[in-house]
């Protein structure tokens, strides 16, 4: 043991890996220049250094360890939580802001929360969250309380000596009904996101848009990679492709990621013109591959798309469409077939395997489909409290993704079927099996089997199929209303059919006979 | 313990941490694409992936473990002895060429390397060497012999299961005499690659051009970056501006590196001339700041420049003058003072400081002056076998550099007086010390203090003070001579001046009134 007087020497050659080690770098090399944007209101990476020590010394007290949740769209204030609560000592659960209360009290509740912060726009709906919980969190409010918060508290900056430890704990509707907890380490969230900084050229003259929720997958890990690289934050609480287009122009923004879906909102925006010459937005987009249509359309207006690839099991993109230059001198929709495969283990990942049913790769032939399978430093720790889903999911180590796949001859993985049933709409997962059971909740339902069926506006909606019990009837709007009650209203169907559901021999329903049905005359792009 | 039946899941999250994983990366992700120029032959990331597992299955039973050095110029031999050599389980010693056969068999003893791998250039030298050694290492020739290993071995590809186990011994003939092995662990290599990848935007259509000599610190771990971002190298055996402008042109070069010396012939060479539009090479320098003069020249024919700083100690660069964009906008010469700055800490650094004697940090004034300080996961394990010299230069676990600077109020440091008494000949280091101490190793020598001189092609050479004993005479040829014999030759003085040294009153040589009496007239630039 270290006296005072003697304190033991620091490692010469050892320091912990953590993410939030970024924002000391920043802080020492960039702290005079602006790193955060939020509406009116600008930060410099030494005010958000000390902002987010406070935060950690505010916070400290309150939660004593236990997780700190956080309910909010893309401010500044759930950006600073990505420091400050680790710096607290205790892991961040970053709340996505479309779940119903119900679906928020559960991950609360699972997670121990002991303090949320929460946007001031969701007030109605934590009330409501609070008042069905036991014993509810500590709530802060964003703003005035928040701010109270930081004023009042000291500096605090704990790290974690085993970079192994929690960090963060990002839930996930995955396809199997209840949440689950996702569990970030600190050295996983390190790497990750500086092989987001390699890989999307990130520096000090990038300025970065927050088109991409944070509270997926802790923003892609883009709230660290960002810092890491002393660019600017600039916050954006609400999608609107008018204010997307504004600060692309007033600020210079040189980095946006997000869901195919939100490309599509920017560039049919009214507001989208060519950006001129020398200003080029780099944009990393996935949770869907991105059309060749909208791929044209944004080279057209100086966007420069990246095709990435992950699960909140693997902090966001663990696989990269890496770019050939070979493929420059390709046709067009050649390029776009090429950019809308999943790819290759990014910088930090080991190799992503494609692998049969015996558990052995497939040929890379282009053809043979497998599961593709993921392991390494960027594969959670296993999901919270749930050690039976976690040896699930990677029974040999290998974290089973659920996507079926192929192998290029040429290494490039390409997702033939998304696990078939998830619905993918406007960027947004949404387990089949979830709504399926939230409508069977329903006493007139004998069976339900929900699909995803074509939308101009969301890509795809959940459409439920319901056989009825005999001699009882309920309506359309009344079973969309049902699970309304129960899900996010974003997963309700759009539409209820009724009827006998096709079913296997084996009494399997045979949802890729709906599914053929429903997308006859679209084309269902193979996620 | 798992049987072969039910072998023990791989850890689902958790992969230590190896440089080489990089290659198994590329040729899993790039295996098809050509990795490798050396001359008129090409390989591909499979082969070199190939090549590698069978030189590491050639080395483990001739070395068993033991070091496996290697003197050569910048060919594919070198580069895949950054990778074959630990899958051999073995630690790399890539030797300076430029060494004389005294200090390269010093070299071997100290490292007790088993397997000395050569280029054929220097069969007379090695033949010197191993006549002089008790129990010489055992020799593979470049070319036919090493080309046979290869054909013979099976394919190895160990990695160790502690990350910080030693990946690689780096000799620094330091300030103080006796070259010292400095230890490289796998995952300080690791992570100063990642960071190189993100600082340089290497990618799979960056062109790496080898000017840097791969025996500095590695390469400054770029072979391991390079390969990460699955770039291709492009070998240079001898730098000969003629043969660097050809391969900028031909290959598309896009990357480089070098000392200041190295942009200066490139840039003053009579094949150079503006790249065309849109071609652009990124240039890393360090070793000293580039002046003003080689900047705007670089900037003239397409070369962007970024200024690092590091020592062997620091795997390269720890430090990176990082482009900040509001210097967009200022004059030619305040970019030029502004790039000319060591900067800051790199992306994985430990923030650089700036202390002075009694262990605290200076202010930042831009005025204050203090030895430059770093420590973290990209500085060295320690000196091989000499415990007592790592505590020296690590007192209270952070290292310390030897080279005086002061911290600017933005947070940069700029280096004020490089351990004043090393001298920078073309880029190497020369330890005024070590000559002084072959110098006085001559019998007629009393005392002898070297520094350095203005020159026109090496920017500095060392020039020695000397004097003599009473009664004996000795020529200016004569001493140099001698040191010749001793020393690389590019570390002899180039002249000698005979009489009393200036001293101080306890009898310390007072070398800066010899340097001001020799840089009279001329502006030695600050390093």
């Amino acid at each position: 043991m270290a006296d005072e007087a003697h304190p033991a020497p620091a490692s010469l050659s050892f320091e912990p890996l953590t993410p939030t080690a970024y924002l000391d770098r920043a802080a020492a090399a960039h702290g005079d220049r602006v790193g955060v944007l939020d509406g009116e209101q600008r930060w410099t990476y030494a005010q958000l250094h000390d902002r987010c020590t406070r935060l950690a010394g505010g916070l400290a007290p309150l939660a004593s360890g236990r997780p700190v949740a956080v309910l909010s769209p893309n401010t500044h204030v759930l950006l600073e939580a990505n420091f400050g609560v680790p710096w607290s000592g205790s892991p961040l659960v970053a709340i996505n802001t479309r779940l119903s209360a119900t679906e928020i009290a559960y991950i609360l509740e699972h997670s121990d929360a002991a303090v949320l912060i929460h946007d001031r726009s969701f007030d109605a709906l934590v009330d409501v969250v609070c008042a069905g919980l036991a014993s509810p969190p500590r709530r802060i409010r964003a703003g005035a309380d928040y701010e109270q918060l930081l004023a009042g508290a000291k500096p605090l900056h704990r790290t974690p000596e085993d970079e192994r430890a929690l960090l963060s704990i990002n839930y996930t509707s995955g396809t199997t009904g209840r949440p689950k907890g996702v569990m970030y380490s600190h050295r996983g969230a390190y790497l990750q996101s500086v092989a987001m900084v390699g890989h999307t050229g990130l520096s000090p003259s990038a300025v970065h848009l927050w088109t991409l929720p944070m509270f997926h997958c802790n923003g892609w890990c883009f709230p660290w990679a960002v810092t890491a690289a002393a660019a600017t934050h600039v916050c954006l609480p609400k999608l609107d492709p008018a204010e997307v287009w504004r600060l692309v122009r007033e600020e210079g923004v040189t980095h946006l990621n997000g869901a195919p879906t939100v490309l599509t909102m920017i560039a049919y925006a009214k507001e989208a013109a060519p950006l001129p010459a020398g200003h080029t937005v780099r944009v990393a987009t996935g949770g869907a591959p991105p059309s060749p249509a909208i791929l044209r359309r944004m080279a057209e207006l100086g966007f420069d798309v990246t095709h990435l690839y992950g699960l909140t099991e693997t902090y966001g993109p663990a696989m990269i469409c890496d770019w050939r230059p070979e493929w420059n001198g390709l046709d067009a929709d050649v390029q776009a077939r090429m950019k809308a495969r999943q790819g290759v283990g990014n910088l930090i990942s080991c190799t992503a395997r494609v692998i049969g049913d015996d558990g052995t790769d497939v040929p890379a032939d282009g053809r043979t489909t497998g599961q593709i399978a993921l392991r390494g430093n960027n594969v959670m720790l296993g999901y919270l409290d749930d050690p039976a889903a976690t040896a699930a999911a990677a029974p040999d180590g290998w974290f089973r993704t659920g996507d079926i796949g192929v192998v290029h001859p040429d290494g490039y993985v390409e997702l033939r079927d998304r696990s078939k049933d998830v619905i993918i709409s406007g960027g947004e997962n949404i387990a089949s099996v979830e709504v399926e059971q939230a409508l069977m909740d329903h006493p007139a339902v004998l069976e339900a089997a929900v699909i995803a069926v074509p939308d101009e506006r969301w890509g795809e909606v959940p459409a439920a199929y319901v056989t009825l019990r005999e001699g009882v009837s309920v309506s359309e709007e009344e079973l969309i209303e049902h699970v309304r009650a129960r899900l996010a209203r974003f997963k309700a169907p759009k539409q209820v059919t009724f009827g006998d559901l096709p079913k296997t021999s084996t009494g399997k329903v045979q949802k890729y006979l709906l599914r053929e049905q429903a997308w006859a005359g679209h084309e269902r792009r193979i996620h």
